[in-house]
C-alpha cells in the first residue's frame, strides 16, 4: 500500500541548487556578522507555549503551530527568533559579557496565509547589540546591513531610517499623542495604501491640518540633514533623538557611498516594541516585495522574564524574501557545479584507480566525484553536464598501464590526451581559474 | 507578571563558544562532502504523520511529536533524515539525476529519554549516494567517512565494516534463516552485554553448535583479507557479497591507512533496512559512547511511496554523539575569539573615526569589533579578555589629531605605542599568524 509522497503547504524541499544558493548566503552573512565581532547562538526549535506566548494568551494565536506533547506539556514551534532571545538572555546573562553582540539565523514557523515570498517555514537571520543605549550601536547595526549587502554582491540596495522619538515629539506637539498606536499604524500602511487614503484616516484620526503636517512629516525630502531639519521643525525644534540621527547621518557620510543610507520618517515599524532608530531594507527594483532587513531600538528587551532592564537595537533579514527579491530582479547566481571534475569509470576492476585519483585531486584542492558504474562514456558525460560539472577525467586500461589520463572539457568538447597526472592536475587548475 | 525562563528537557540553548564549534563542524563537513561532488538538500521539519509514519502507525509512535495543525493535518516533526529523504526522492525523482549524491545536516526530533550524549532535538549528517548498486559507491561513503574524520582532525577513528549478506549466507548455511531477526539483534548487542549473556541467548535461540560457531563468526580476528577467509569458511564458501569486501578491502589498501577500516562481522546493524555492507565508526577512547557515524548498503529507499526501486548506500554522522565524545577524550577546542581586535571607545566624539578604523581593518581581513561606550579602558580590556579577543586598539583625541593608534596585546599587556595605521595593521597581521 503505496504511500502518496507529498509535502505541506507552506513548507518546502529544497533541491541541491537552491540549497547551494542559500547556504552560501548564510555563510556570507556569517562571515560578515563573524568580521564586526557578532557570535552564533541557537536555541531550540520548540518551547514552552507560555514561554514564546506569554501568559495572557490563553487563545492560541492561529499563526502558531502550538499543540500538547507526550508529557502533556502545552509547547509550540517558535515563531520568530526575538522572543526566544529574549528569553535566552534572561536566562544567560550571568554566562554572557555584556553588551553582547550575536546573530541567529534558523527556520521559525507561522501557520499563516501562503503569498510570495511568504512561507509557513522560513528562515530568519536575526543580529543584535543588547546591554547598551549608545549611538555606536545603532550606527553598527547600520553599517553591518550595509556590509552585508556589499559581500552577497547585491546593488541597489537602500536603508531607510527614521527615529521614533521624534515622531513622538511631532504627536506631542500637535497634541495627538493619545492617538499615536492608530497613527502609527496609518503611516506604516502609506506605501501600500497610498497618500489619498491615509491623508483621509489621518483627518478622521485627528484634523485636516494635522493630517497634512503628518503627511509633510512622513514625506520631507533632500539631503539627510535637510530631511532632519524639517523633522525638527515640524516636531517642535532640535532634540536628544534628531542628535542622535545627526550623529549617525554626520558618520556614515565617510563610511558608506552615497544614498545607501537615507533618511526617512515614513518608516516607522508599526510596533510598540520599537522606541528609538528603526530601519527598513529595500531592493532597488523589487520594493514591491518590501523591506528584506528590518529592525531598530528598543528599551527592553527581557522585560516579560526578568525585572532586569536590557535596552538594544538589531535587525533581521527575511532569508526567503531576500532569495525571491533577487529572483524578481535576475540576480540570482545560476546552477552551481556539483563538482569541478567527474571522473568517470571506463573499468569496475580500476575502481582503486579511480579512487586514488581522486583522492589525490581532492588533496589538491579539486572537487571530484567518481561515477559509479562503467557506463558508456556519452552517458557519463551527459551526467557531468546536466549536474553543471565542467571536465571530465577519462582513463581505461591501456592509459592505466602507461600511467596517464585523458582529461574532457565538456563544454567545448575538447580532449588533452595522455597527459600524466601531474600535467591533468595543472591543465585542472588552469582550466578551472 | 513575570514568566520563568526556561526550555524543554533534553532541548538545548547553544551559547556561543559551543554553537561556534558546532558550525565550524558543519562547515568542515560539508566541505568534506562538497569536495566529492556530494550536493546538500534541505526538507521540512513538519511533515505529513502518514509520510514519516506509515500508513499502519495508528497508534502513535513514542517517539514522535506528532499533532494536528491548524487545519485539522495530522502532522509530525521529523525524527530522522532518512524517511524524509525516501519521500523526497520518490517526489523529486524526475528533477534530479541519478546516481544522486546528497548530503543533509539538520535538526530532528525524538521524545525519547535523555541520556548522555542523547537530546529530544539533535543534529544528524546524513550522505548518500542511491541509484545505484555499484561496489565503487559502498567504497566511496567509507573513503568519504574517513576523509571526514580526518578534515575534522579527530585522531584514533576506526570504521568496522561487515556484509549483511555474509552473515545471512552463514545463518542459511547452519539452517537458522528464520531466527535472522532475533540473531541479528542478539549479535547486535554484543558490545552492551558482553559474550558470556550472547553465547547464552544464542543457544537458546538455536544450538551450542551454532551459537559458538555464531560468536566465532562475529570474533573473527586477524588481517582484513585473514579474517575475510574466516568468513567464507564459516559462511559455506566464497560468495558474491565476500567478493565485495574484499574488493573494498583490497582497494582501501593504498586509500587510507592501515587500521583504519577494519573487518568487523559483530557490526550487523539490527535493521532489517540494510541488505548490503554495513558500517560503524568509533572514536578510541570513547568506545563506550557507540558508534558516531553507522550507515550501510539499503535495496529500496523508495517503497514506501513508489514501485520504483532504488538501492543505495548511506551514512550519518550523529553530530551531538561526536561532540559528546570529543568532549569526553578532550579534543575539543578552546573557546575560539569573539574578534581578532577590540576597538576600544575613548570619546564618543569619535565614534565615526573608530567605525571608519574597524571598516578599514575588516577590508584587510581582520575581525574587529567597536566597544559601543566610552567606559574605563581597563574595563573594555577585560571584555576583550572574557571574549577571548587577543588584541586592543587605543585611540583617544591626541592620537586622532596625529593619526596614530596604540595596539595593546591583552595576553602580555605589551602596549606598541603612537602606531601609523598602516603599521598598526602590519603589527596586528603579524601578531595574528
Amino acid at each position: 500500500m503505496e504511500i502518496t509522497p507529498r509535502i505541506l503547504k507552506g513548507f518546502r524541499d529544497f533541491l541541491p541548487p537552491a540549497e547551494i544558493r542559500r547556504k552560501e548566503l548564510v555563510r556570507i552573512l556569517e562571515d560578515t556578522f563573524r568580521s564586526f565581532g557578532f557570535v552564533p547562538i541557537d536555541t531550540p526549535l520548540l518551547e514552552y507555549a507560555e514561554v514564546l506566548l506569554g501568559k495572557g494568551g490563553g487563545e492560541t494565536d492561529k499563526q502558531v503551530y502550538r499543540f500538547n506533547d507526550h508529557g502533556g506539556r502545552d509547547v509550540a514551534l517558535r515563531f520568530d527568533l526575538t522572543v526566544p532571545f529574549a528569553r535566552y538572555m534572561a536566562m544567560h546573562r550571568n554566562e554572557l559579557t555584556l553588551p553582547f553582540k550575536r546573530f541567529h539565523i534558523n527556520k521559525v514557523f507561522r501557520g499563516e496565509n501562503t503569498q510570495r515570498g511568504r512561507y509557513r517555514e522560513f528562515t530568519q537571520c536575526d543580529f543584535d547589540i543588547v546591554g547598551t543605549s549608545s549611538v555606536s550601536a545603532d550606527l553598527e547595526i547600520i553599517l553591518m546591513i550595509t556590509a552585508a549587502f556589499r559581500a552577497l554582491k547585491i546593488p541597489g540596495v537602500t536603508v531607510h531610517i527614521s527615529h521614533r522619538g521624534i515622531f513622538n515629539r511631532f504627536l506631542q506637539a500637535h497634541d495627538v499623542e493619545n492617538k499615536s498606536v492608530e497613527i502609527l499604524r496609518t503611516v506604516d500602511k502609506l506605501r501600500k495604501v497610498g497618500a489619498d487614503e491615509t491623508r483621509q484616516t489621518l483627518t478622521s484620526l485627528t484634523s485636516a491640518e494635522v493630517a497634512e503636517k503628518t503627511l509633510a512629516f512622513i514625506g520631507a525630502s533632500g539631503t539627510f540633514q535637510e530631511i532632519l531639519s524639517t523633522l525638527e521643525s515640524l516636531a517642535g525644534g532640535p532634540c536628544p533623538e534628531s542628535q542622535t540621527l545627526r550623529e549617525i547621518g554626520e558618520a556614515l557620510e565617510t563610511l558608506v557611498p552615497p544614498g545607501t543610507v537615507v533618511l526617512d520618517s515614513s518608516i516607522t515599524r508599526g510596533l510598540d516594541y520599537y522606541t528609538g532608530v528603526v530601519f527598513e531594507t529595500f531592493l532597488k527594483g523589487a520594493e514591491g516585495i518590501g523591506s528584506v532587513c528590518s529592525g531598530g531600538r528598543y528599551d527592553d528587551l527581557v522585560s516579560l522574564y526578568s525585572k532586569e532592564s536590557m535596552p538594544g537595537v538589531g535587525a533581521s533579514i527575511g532569508l526567503d524574501r531576500l532569495i525571491a527579491g533577487l529572483e524578481e530582479l535576475g540576480q540570482l547566481p545560476g546552477d552551481a557545479a556539483a563538482a569541478d571534475v567527474l571522473i568517470t569509470m571506463q573499468d569496475t576492476a580500476l575502481t582503486g584507480h579511480y579512487h586514488a585519483l581522486g583522492q589525490r585531486l581532492r588533496a589538491a584542492g579539486i572537487r571530484c566525484e567518481v561515477f559509479p558504474e562503467a557506463q558508456k562514456l556519452g552517458r557519463q558525460f551527459a551526467f557531468a553536464e546536466r549536474r553543471a560539472i565542467p571536465l571530465a577525467l577519462v582513463c581505461g586500461p591501456r592509459e592505466y598501464q602507461e600511467g596517464t589520463v585523458n582529461l574532457r572539457v565538456l563544454a567545448t568538447r575538447e580532449n588533452h590526451q595522455d597527459l600524466t597526472e601531474k600535467t591533468a592536475l595543472e591543465t585542472i587548475q588552469r582550466l578551472l581559474t
